[in-house]
């Protein structure tokens, strides 16, 4: 299976950048959960490109539900979303020089140069549109089960977000912001290093830091099926992800078993722990704490400097300068692509553990 | 599916750590490829506790072959590999306490009282040992297609090993340390770090870093079932593994697209990268250029200093004391199982792009 | 996985009766197959009610390619093929009760009454449409490599059709009848049996047979990924098909085995049976001998008799007469869905067997 | 996956007739399961040979539970049972001829010659023995939900026994037989068939019958995973099983709609329908009626009469004289191989439906 994911809950994805239409099948949602159009409306918003810091492309994602929805209510059999691609620019791309850092040469090796190129073509970051729609649709499923799920930029250029304090209170205050920080005037300073980097012609890159709050405890499976690798499968999915930690991640490199453990203790009747460096998990099943990720992601491969490459026809170096319209920092529209990948698959992990009924 | 990972190639792992025998069953590999005993138990030693920075239950792994071979090759149906329980002292476990860091408390929540909890039972980093035998064969079918994996702990209590230099060379050196690191004085004060640590009675994580060279380019898909996230999947099934970044993972946060993007060339009229930033894989696909990637390893949550925790039957604070045989270290230990581990899922990718016969 | 079938080839399948549009998504299959939209037509137009024996509800079936097709040749990416619902009148469907032999009181358990219940909603034989037109490209793909697929109706109401004599030259004379038989008169007797049932608001059932020539020998797995297991997986997925037997099937129990084993022999240098009572598979596995087997297709259940049934909101015994547009048959229809399904889960065994790049 | 079936719940099959070992792995059933070796022990004596009608190769089939199983109860985790081969005679097999009606030629050609080809190696039948096994465990807890399973030989060599009557009672009646049929004077002329079959150096093939009392409504997935997909995907995995035929399968095509519909009424508060001629399923979905299917079983291949076969060597025409202990005939102890399939794949999707902790 390629290019769907999931057992209880799967998600298909199809589509090219400069095709007709991109879409996505989500399959295995519950029946009876309300569909909010607006919601799934203000999510494609959060992934739109704005101002000077996105590429010029702006899509209106118009998107249509074209099965699974029944006088507002999912049905439980396949929800397909689609949404046209309206303002492409073929013209913009030709296929002869791959782009590093892109998936051109790799598309090349794979598919012997009959994928379509133009715009990346399947490989397009133009398709997590589709993800993002149906993962609204998780979201709002989560959320009337008491689960939230918020990612901030903890780090961007090197400049650090303030981390998580109070974690419900923070993914409120994240909810409506095109530019997900928890301290303004880190976000003034990232966004300024975009302007930058683009004045210069380059990109950036950064970390997104996720928090899922509400999770049962007893989610996950020993050895394959945990929730960190599960997890991780899917986010790897999304374009420029290259890593994924969970709880202190790398950290735990420096630390000691006595800073690295997170005491047990009863609060409330309930058994939670006093720290939480594990992010949420042990032995790859949740705990009931917030389950904490990042993902690291790589800048923007799509720059103007000139850049080597190799003429596959010819077989003979050359030099790429690439035109057209695109993002020198793409991680603060990554972010709700990282919300939709998530809920999609604790929704999966969810109703693998609690039955199709799951969420309500 | 559960405790079974992969499709064209798949594991299967069972057992516990105070029960009679633990297993592993590897199927879909190729028939014909030739089974060397000798290799798995050298692998099977490279797992094994050595000396002070290790616990003191040494167990002889004297595995069998149960299925799956014959005359010496792989028959191409299922190949299980049962290795006894020997050395177990099953007394020095009790359930009360869930042990902070461990599986203890979320199994509880997951299989109700009703895990074997005798020395974490199925989650027990014991179960290791049938994965790395299974591995061992996977590993050597590679070889014998020019792929070889290594591995080494790139830091270990903030003790930087030297990097990659010449990653051929490198892995050959790799392959029968026990304490595996490219710089002898980086690891003199690595095992002292970790016999200080003992000491405390405490202990101590790191980052394993892996190569694999030799892979051919146009392997892997777009999306999902990206190289990152099925190798990610099956790395994050590794007890105490908590993050897994590829290439520059992490890294890339502070770099700009100019530095991150590796520039394409033709060398020897082949396509390769002059940097390999991106660890061998662009879009999810490999290019070519060797697979780099690092793991985050946490420190082994057993440890002999007094632990808050909370006793389930009275639901009441209490604190742990833990006795038993325990690694004050186990990242030496893990890097064969990373190994094996990495081996499997390789083959999984390569039998899904060329075929059953692969590697042949 | 609910409404994805499959591995290296895999389809997903959307939509509902009376929603504005259905699809389906073929993923795997190999880069570089030429897509012909007039075969894709043709195998529609062997899907679409023809004259008396079947419903007055005729779809366009204005199929586009949304996806995955570039340049007139499949990409490798998933290849979205979407089809309007146009002719629908769903003021013909009430939800009140359910109808005897559908899914209406099945999809009510299940759903909870979310589902969408005009014309049957997600379990609608209109959905077929979107199978047998992505499979149309499969089929194709196979016949590049010398696999034939072929179905015919071996019985209908009691009347049998010949069986199959010259396989290769009886499914050649099967492409292009809308009435799939191998005995004309046979088939004139058939279709008298519809009418009349059709007159008397009533409808027939059959058997529908099929033949796969060129399959090469060693694809399938012992167990549980034997040819029969996954085509027979996928068959039942079709509406209304209720019984799949492979060679001799039922009539083995009525054989000694001295008969049923087909006699091995070596004719130009190549291995054959004699005969072929076991359909072209040993231990689950092809033997290169043509793939025969048949599909048991009970009587469309929309009839227009009064039936007995329940109204589930008062759960009082009621009647039940059925207004709307049906078939007296759709076994003839079946049988490009047959085919369909039947391509799809070849392609989906050879890719697994040879790798991605095949069937080339 | 190819030895490895279900997703919730899953078994994995491994060994050879001639190794050492068999065994199987069954993984995801919930925890908390009384295990009873004794009800093990009744399902494997019902599996062995007995009598005239059987082989001579007599296996003790003592099993060992080597994980998952805690203090008498399931632990959740992957539980494995281990069967020794005792009683072998390797001497009775040499490669040279491959048997018409077995795996033996298609294992050469999938294998590429390395199969293990001693008493069909993988093959054999005798790995149903660990099917069985784990099976049980799998019976025993559908009947602590009030599920119930059980199979007659419906016919044999054209002797057909009764059919179901009262389900309940007729399934109490089968549970201790050796030779499961509910009419004793059909069963006495099913010996006698298979005895004259034996003494002519030959073998019988027949139909199993199933019914399943006590699901629940509303299990099984439209189109891909319907219950008759799911069930016949694992059902062909049964050596010799060709054919699979649920409700009136085969039989539906000779009936009307108006016949082959079942009447839906209330009964006691509950829908029910008034006949069950589709087998407890529509729409691929469960309706709360006994689950009814049927099972076409090939006479054994193994039998001494002169077959006509071919030297692979040589690719030359040979005769094959078999000598060693083979079945006149299967299908009784191939009868509780059935019931062990289906309450696997049963808990598999009830568990897919109610979450992992079910059954409970």
């Amino acid at each position: 299976m390629k290019n769907t994911f999931g057992t209880a809950v799967s998600v298909t994805l199809f589509g090219e950048s400069h095709g007709s239409e991109i879409g996505a099948v989500l399959d295995g949602l519950a029946p009876g959960l309300p569909v909010d159009e607006d919601f799934i409306r203000h999510q494609l918003s959060l992934r739109r490109p704005h101002g000077k810091i996105s590429t010029a492309r702006v899509e209106a994602d118009e998107f249509r539900i074209v099965s699974g929805v029944f006088e507002g209510h999912t049905t439980g059999t396949p929800l397909c979303i689609i949404i046209p691609n309206t303002n492409t620019r073929s013209g913009d791309y030709s296929k002869g020089l791959p782009r590093p850092g892109h998936a051109d040469y790799t598309a090349e090796c794979k598919y012997h140069g009959f994928q379509d190129y133009r715009g990346g073509g399947h490989f397009s970051g133009r398709l997590t549109a589709a993800l993002v729609a149906v993962g609204a649709i998780a979201i709002s499923a989560l959320r009337r089960n008491g689960i939230t799920i918020g990612t901030h930029i903890s780090s961007l250029a090197g400049i650090p977000d303030r981390p998580f304090e109070d974690i419900e209170a923070d993914l409120e205050t994240l909810d409506d912001l095109l530019f997900p920080v928890l301290s303004t005037r880190a976000g003034e300073a990232m966004q300024a290093a975009i302007e930058q980097a683009a004045a210069e012609g380059d990109s950036v890159g950064g970390v997104l830091e996720t928090a899922v709050t509400g999770l049962p405890a007893g989610v996950g499976e020993p050895w394959f099926d945990t929730v960190e690798g599960v997890l991780a499968h899917a986010l790897f999915g999304i374009p420029a992800i290259k890593g994924v930690e969970f709880g202190d991640g790398f950290g735990f490199s420096e630390l000691r078993g006595s800073e690295a453990n997170d005491p047990l203790r009863v609060v409330g009747g309930k058994v939670v722990t006093s720290t939480n460096r594990n992010g949420g998990i042990n032995g790859g099943i949740t705990n009931g704490m917030p389950l904490l990720f990042r993902c690291a992601v790589k800048p923007t491969p799509s720059i103007f400097r000139d850049q080597e490459s190799v003429d596959l026809s010819t077989m003979k170096n050359d030099i790429l300068s690439l035109k057209g319209r695109h993002d020198p920092a793409i991680i603060h529209r990554a972010r709700v692509v990282v919300d939709s990948v998530t809920a999609i698959t604790l929704c999966d992990l969810l109703a693998t553990r609690f039955g199709t009924d799951f969420p309500v």
